[in-house]
């Protein structure tokens, strides 16, 4: 209220609103069943831009898994990527149950489930990103002095997938629970002085 | 060739090629990619039989699973359910990997992602789905002797929604690998002698 410094900030540019409706409509509804009309409507830009910024919704997808990953969107990534946190926690707290509402799952493998066309532009995104998140828990149970932190970190990554495919399932987000013991169990008999 | 008995057989029924049409399609190339005019002209049936005999494209989804789950159409199902295996083998062989080819993971788990529709018929068939494949192992567990068969049918479930999901995230079928030496481990562990 009242002539506050932030009256006069540029309102957002077309392409962030249209990231935003992208991370509002796509993850919530899904991809296929967001047209682009309705993404244009919510962000308030003419289809002409979006066609000027992106060449068409295959390219808005791709950018918009992009600016996921780019902006730590996600709670999970925000947890594995905060180097303030002890490497052991990092891992242990990505199976942390999720905020209750709506559980929609990773945005990166449901646009796997989604696209099924081959060569689409965010294939690349979906794969690089799946590749770094089980690089960053690898390097994690390596700073916390794990053996074999390559192979220790694919059967986390296993885990955290599964524990989030399930929960997309059924919506029962207990799934993170069931993994954690086991989760603390691989990372203590790694650390543990043989 | 030539007037052999099976040439008397009835044409399949617009409902069987309906459902033929919707595991060709909905599986392949995602279910709301798919549209009705698709799906009717591989069937070979007019829109108007197809909501005559499902009332529309929800009800159909929801009897194309079902249609999936009784029949088997998935080999981890088929090895899963398969009562001449022993029961540790019906695990165990869960994590052999897929036949290569384009992998598109758990039908039942992408159509969770799809449908994002509060109250869409297909979700309960997808809830006891999962239930239900999850029992199966909990049962093969404690009928090859595990202790703690329920929590070890959860853990096992979860490594098995891991490697599927990761695989159809990335198309890299190893995961399943990755998964089973883990699964071969616990299972022993809980049939060891204290």
């Amino acid at each position: 209220m009242g002539n506050s410094g932030t009256d006069f900030a540029p309102p957002p540019s077309p392409r962030k609103r249209l990231l935003a409706a992208s991370i509002s409509l796509f993850y919530r509804n899904g991809i296929q069943a967001t047209g682009v009309s309705e993404l244009c409507e919510v962000a308030g830009v003419s289809k002409r831009t979006l066609y000027q910024l992106y060449g068409g919704k295959d390219d808005l997808v791709a950018a918009y898994l992009a600016h996921v990953r780019d902006n730590k969107v996600l709670a999970a990534e925000r947890t594995l990527f905060d180097d303030a946190l002890p490497p052991r926690d990092r891992i242990v707290r990505l199976f942390d149950r999720p905020d209750p509402g709506p559980f929609r799952g990773c945005p990166f493998h449901n646009a796997s489930v989604e696209l099924t066309t081959p060569g689409h532009p965010a294939a690349q995104v979906i794969h690089a990103y799946k590749e770094s998140f089980e690089r960053r828990i690898a390097d994690s149970a390596r700073e916390a002095g794990c053996r074999d932190p390559e192979r220790l970190g694919r059967t986390l990554m296993l885990l955290f997938e599964g524990a989030t495919a399930l929960a997309t399932s059924t919506g029962d987000l207990t799934s993170f629970d069931s993994a954690r013991p086991l989760v603390e169990r691989l990372v203590d008999e790694a650390t543990a002085s043989a």
